[in-house]
């Protein structure tokens, strides 16, 4: 079935299969920050993303929400939708965390009385600078009618995500999304994973997320392991 | 007149006056860029900024746009509407030069469609990054209305100088505009001049701005000398 690699990306590996309308995305243990210049490796890493994503995707189906995702083929492979990416990443902030409180006078914990919508350019070479609608038109990456889709989406998506993560006492002060066009549909793409998402414990505030690794702040199995025993408590059965 | 010395920024000093509703701006002969870490001065570079930005601000006037600009009190003082500026730079561009050519794969020269806006954060200390509108209201220095009506503000101007430039030989790739708030009005503040405009000459393509300075292109004092004959030409009769 695992057809030719088309990419090795910092966290996964995508492939062909026999269907060209379908990939394999491969979810490793790699796991990489600051640009790539800080590396390292995690054990059951790519498992619990890849269980933690397939149920996100599978709760945003079930809302409406046109995703990528087909089904898993193991622990650690999932079958999704061969899309053509956008290359912007959509970020949805509610809790000021990361960059925004160093770019900003805006202190860590601040939380935005609505969401507060970032756009990335997609591009490691470039360091994923900040986009404006604008910008991102005459870069070329996607259209004003594309733009404002995916802002609906990714709005929907985020408050579908808090109150999902709320009830399993998770707060989720921002995350990226990133997105896909198939047959002129746009669905949400990539990975919805501890990698991607600010988890915060809502009893301890502790991160459970990747910033265990930016910030050596513990161990990350074990906090991945947590996230995925609230949101996908069936795999440990 | 002139009264307490309020301000003095990188370029202009702000006097109060007897009346409180009105400041003085004035245009002083020091030059600065990169964050302040390149410093200069060059004579009569106050003298033309002030000329060029009456001229500009009258011009707008004439147009029904509003400005601070009340009048000159002398070569290099103008008297203007004591306003809360805005900490929004909005940058109009139309051609790419400068900082979008570094940040992302935008060739210089490139020309853009149509006008692409953006918004910095006006703050040395954080080194004015950009923004969105999210970013903005989240900060607290404009409201989702008022970056609404500044946009449609810069876009006319920007129209209106384009066309103004291009008659007197000159091409606008982008500029920077303030605003103020005055009696629930937003009005065009700061200054419009070599400066803060990317000023190309139509027929040789060479620079008359204050990249002459950042760049080190030639003889500054001359090509703002050119900018002011071309533009206010009454003040070399
Ligand atoms: N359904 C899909 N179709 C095509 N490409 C995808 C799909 N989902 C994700 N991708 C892309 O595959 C890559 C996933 O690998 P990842 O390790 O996250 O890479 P990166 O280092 O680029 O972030 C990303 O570039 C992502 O944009
Ligand atoms: N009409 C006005 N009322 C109040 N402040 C103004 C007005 N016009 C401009 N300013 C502010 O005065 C300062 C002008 O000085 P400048 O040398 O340009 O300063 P800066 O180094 O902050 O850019 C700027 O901070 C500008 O925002
Ligand atoms: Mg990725
Ligand atoms: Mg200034």
């Amino acid at each position: 079935m695992k057809g030719e690699q088309l990419y090795s990306g910092k966290a996964k590996t995508i492939y062909r299969t026999e269907d060209p309308s379908k990939y394999i995305s491969e979810f490793r243990d790699s796991l990489t920050a600051f640009d790539g210049k800080k590396k390292s490796e995690a054990s059951k890493k790519g498992y619990y993303n890849a269980q933690i994503s397939k149920k996100l995707f599978e709760l945003l189906e079930s809302k409406g929400i046109r995703t990528h995702y087909v089904r898993m083929l193991s622990d650690t492979e999932m079958l999704v939708e061969a899309v053509d990416i956008i290359k912007i990443e959509v970020i949805p902030r509610n809790i000021a965390a990361g960059s925004i409180t160093r770019r900003y006078p805006i202190k860590e914990g601040t939380v935005f009385k609505k969401p507060v919508m970032v756009m990335d350019y997609k591009s490691d070479e470039y360091g994923d600078p900040m986009l404006n609608e604008d910008i991102a038109v005459a870069l070329g990456v996607a259209t004003y009618e594309e733009i404002a889709t995916i802002r609906q989406i990714a709005l929907k998506v985020n408050e579908i995500l808090i109150k999902y993560l709320d009830e399993r006492g998770i707060a989720l002060p921002d995350f990226k999304l990133e997105f896909g066009r198939k047959d002129g549909q746009i669905l949400v793409a990539d990975e919805i994973s501890c990698d991607t998402c600010r988890f915060w414990d809502k009893e301890t505030g502790k991160s459970m997320d990747k910033d265990i690794f930016r910030f050596d702040k513990g161990d990350l199995t074990k906090a991945y392991e947590d996230v995925a025993k609230r949101i996908a408590p069936e795999i440990f059965q």
